[in-house]
């Protein structure tokens, strides 16, 4: 009995292609998987350190992991070339899921720069960055605590801004709820959010607004 | 004492104008921000009849009003032109907040097809009209109860898909938390969501992807 | 049996005299304390129109009534001469709870200017009074919402602000439960909060606050 | 002092055997409670590889452990003949839960098939399997995140379906919560749902369904 | 533009007949709905006595309405015939709800027996009935405060029992979560529950489950 | 059909007469007791004026009502005459539920006073009183807001002291979930507490710790 | 600077000594009140065995430690003789808690019998037991998952039942939250309730209750 | 690419400097701030001993560090000399969190004492250190379980009072979130509570209040 069914034809009909959650996957899921993709270029998230160690070692040498996003490429994935998305994060402390936007954005070949550490604290760190940050098309926005970066930006900016709560925090902050009621609740319209520490989401969410007008077509259902 | 600043300055910034929100305010603010408004286009969103009623009866003639969706127009609206947004809702008790999404639209030039009563407890009705849905750029999706529309059309589509979580429902699903939950916990990636009820918010974000790549600038900070 | 104990020795122990909640009061208890408080100087909070129009017709002419922030002064009540504490408020519909801070801070000898509709989705208004906020020793700040003044403002200045969440808001907004989270989480350092729609107690914290260094004695424990 | 009661009657009572949630029991515990059985067939669930390596050895021959659904049959357990239950799961992550499930199934006498990662996000790979769900008598539905196969299935179904929510996933689908919200607040008629992470009460409550009609007799009260 | 598509097709799918619930949707779109029916048989749920005043008078007439369900059957239904259905609720309060419940039985076809106020604080009463409730197939039983007649029943009866939580009590238990915490945390196996205060669906899920074995079969997708 | 079945042997059983939760019943039902009740004494709680006003009026003239505390006594109750139990409140908004403790006391024959307003932001009103209140063998604490008063009671007393949280409050006090949880949380051990304004439950529970060494006997099960 | 301030006197003013709560207390903090306490009797609760073994090897031998309720005795501690409460659980998995409550029982003079392991899901077992749970003057109920057992046990008795929820279960009934639910919102009037897991509470409370009548002076406030 | 940004201005600003908040960030993250920060004074929050034996080792020997409260100073730190801040504390438990507000104080400039152990249960304990805690200017309070004394100390004195939420407790008070409440929801006025566990939040608080009337200036924005 297989436990997995992959969804090879996400990508044809959403634009995106399926990628492993490995958080609830156990090891022996995992390597199934890697064994089944046969080479095919797949994404992996959430891949903990002592998962990788855990996978047999020939499994190991053909992937490309990042310990800090907990991501990994299997197979052949082309150097990103595409321009437009901008990441921009509140804290040092959201660092880790905001590389993981940008690997998922690699994987899908979007080159996108990470503007770190300009939370609303310092107003300065922010307006000093502005110029750079009006140029992107899509603005994927990280914050943890009580997340008042994204209402501050989306009401600077003119591009979709995709707020991606971080659980950084703690007390009322503890688990990302306090940033993502700040996203929802935003007095800044246009601003949408995602799930909390879901950079694989935003990466997402920001691939399919820039195919906008594309021909993307579907083909299976 | 002036109780309001209008923020005539948004849609240079931001590519969308600011709309009243009417539901806190008391019907005293509202006449004086239409006063204040001098005959300049003018968004009410939360508008109930009631409040629409208690107001001085020259504003009231001035005023476009559509009951349903509690908005309000006030000065010179053109008629809607551009094409490329979808709206489509789960079911008949959604209707009210999907039409504010749709005269929100309106508001700022976007005619958008209502596609209602399509939710996935008779899948056959979304299928139906799945090539129409299809052939939108974006998508704007409502649903209350459990919202499990939102990740079926989400999994189907290659365009973006912004959630519009609805207070229908009873029991875990009053308020609309039980569809909000949905939306953000959702499997299927590139879903992105905003506040419960929150049309105004949904419109404002699909305008905002639709201008990707137009030539919007930033007037002032 | 008399149902209620007033605190008159409250001003002398703590430097702030007690007031009267008329929430959850009957219009006869709140009659039986003013007719017990014989003259003196009194403060009621939330006493809404309708229990003031219940109230015997004498009572009614001898109270100074501000129906907008529901408050009454009974008793002769001196102009207020102090400085010194400034009130901030994110939005027209976070006002009424403004104007309580407002009359509670008068009631207690302070004349505290309300800087209204300077929320952060239009970073410009708050940057326009900047100048003007920095003069205070003392800032009130309110918002509803997402409540992302908060953080902006305590980022920004040197005095004590004190954050008054409001229940303003639909969704997750509703109630200014997100508001709250967002003081309380703030990344800013230094900033306090207190219960949501508080104003009397935020006005009695700056008052405190404004104390700091006089001769404030305790009288009786 | 004896710190259990087995409650041997239960099978006369209810048609299903008591069964041993070993989550909050101590190893001693649990080895008495085998002791006392005496070799009659008893279920353990929720039996971690740690509690089982911990048991006295002699113990631990006797009985058959699945490591990946946790649990352990004592005594003598009949190969299972029974039809006519189906397990479904959205996800390889629910798996485990899942197998609780067959193998509580098992234990009592139903041989049920599982068909695995068929969620709503690739809706493909639910229709690709739905004639055989059909032939099911009673389904069993496990999903965890935001729990959208619950309502797709019971909408496509006339066998009563049971959901399993199950903790898989993060953010606000934490802890199974989203999920059972999905479930409970399904817009599809005639979905009942049991306890998050319940695989043992979902199989329980199939095989009472699936002794509807037949001469089940209480014998103790 | 017409706001709802009607699920015909439902019955021959799932074997229950679509029904409307009222609560969210305004007179006249239920009105439309009755119009289009054109002398179907149709349930309406939660429909509430000034609704039912505001309909056109013809349509008043045509429909057989019951207050304290707030329910309404439209075209002919027959007189019920079919048994194994119990209905039992633990207290007065829960009698509008459980009449719910046997009205969508009877619009089904099933003529449930009600066994009201047999809350287990006075454990005689359900005692002195007992023997008549292991008569039934199936036994919905209802409960509000905190629901401990379902583990009660649970554990005595071999039937399939179905809770549904009723938003009966104040405190902590208001709104019904406390009862639903207690249906979902039960003890009891083979318990199952559907959303607070919900009686259309707890006669779904019993219509279904006395539908096993029979040979329902779905006809469209 | 009778929707209700008295519970006549509970005061044989526990020591204490059923009473009728009037809250979630209807005027009809209420009406129905109080005639099969037939004079016998029947205590009626969360007894609205509105419904007392629709009840029968020969059945109003049959009954005490006080409207403050929304109790009624049917049939022949006698003075009460027992003494050992205090009540204590700490706010005067507090004082309907109080008062519903008192007549429940009143009902089963105890002659309980009230001491009103004692709450701890003015220590010296609870302190004045400390020597009456320690005179009880019981005493019934109720607060609203934080609920402070139940630790710093619970702290100078060698009497039981039972915790009523009240819904009196607002922002994060609202519904009496803060003062519930001060009760249950406290620091000063042997303070127990029953559901938010639970009086008649309060009442309860002090007459069963009263009865303690009495020869209570249970008379059927 | 020393941190802790040993209330000796509670024991004149309330009737129980203090005891240590050790599970948020450094190793260096217990040894130090181990120290101060100079050989007095003290009883300490949650001190887990990790902690123990930290303890200067000359204090462990000074202390009587029962691992399975995590509580010590330090000094002389007299052998239980007093009667007349009784400690009830529903589960096995309650019985470290049900321990803690019997040693602090004993610590302060009472020899409480332990009735384990008669939830209601088989009522027989609590039935069998009955006759012997009426003869106590109090009853302590512990009980996890959804706590019926309260409600059943409180309809039974004339003596004081006093809930103590505990923290087994799982999803909804994680951390005892259903299982405190269920016990304040219960139907059974004169249950009483402390926090979760405070099985030291509940043993106080019942003392409290046993010496209703006896001497009890305070010393000093 | 840096992932920090030093906010160096903040203390001319603010009047209080930025501190590095560590429990969300990596030994390497905060390896390169040591790094960056060059020898200038610098203050680390919620450092665990951890964290600081994975330094480089030369860093672990340029700063100071205190493992109870978990703080540590780098560069040069004055010895503190401004009087007027007092720091109480409710329990023992809370003492890491007093210490860290110490700790804060330290940094700064200020010598606060810390008086602890001085809970309402044992009100004697308070009173006695009454008259030194009414000499402090500002008073910051920390409780955990359900924090009473925030309510009993603010009603006591005219100095303003900050409320620090400690996350000691279990059941419902775990995380801290009763005692938080509690500090929302006091019936004193004028006091003000920043998050749960944030004893620097409290001290930048105090420092604040403390800098009234003095030349504080903004430096650039």
């Amino acid at each position: 009995m297989k436990d997995f069914e992959i969804d090879w034809e996400r990508k044809g009909r959403t634009g995106i292609a399926e990628a492993i959650f490995c958080e609830h996957k156990s090891v022996s899921q995992i390597a199934s998987i890697l064994d089944f993709s046969d080479g095919r270029a797949m994404l992996f998230t959430r891949l903990s350190p002592d998962k990788l160690r855990a996978l047999p070692e020939r499994q190991q040498t053909l992937i490309d992991y990042d310990a800090e996003s907990r991501t990994a490429f299997s197979g052949q994935v082309a150097a990103p070339t595409r321009k437009g998305i901008g990441v921009v994060c509140a804290g040092t402390s959201d660092v880790p899921v905001a590389k993981e936007v940008v690997r998922c954005l690699q994987f899908n070949g979007y080159d996108a720069p990470l503007i770190a550490d300009v939370g609303v604290a310092g107003l300065w760190r922010l307006m000093r960055r502005l110029e750079d940050i009006r140029r992107f098309d899509v603005v994927i926005a990280l914050a943890g605590m009580e997340g008042a970066l994204f209402s501050v930006l989306a009401g600077l900016l003119s591009a979709p801004v995709i707020a991606v709560p971080v659980s950084v925090g703690y007390g009322v902050a503890a688990g990302g709820h306090a940033a993502l009621s700040s996203a929802l609740a935003s007095c800044a319209p246009g601003l949408t959010t995602v799930n909390i520490d879901n950079g694989f989401g935003g990466a997402c969410a920001a691939i399919k607004m820039m195919q906008i007008g594309s021909n993307a077509h579907f083909s299976q259902g």
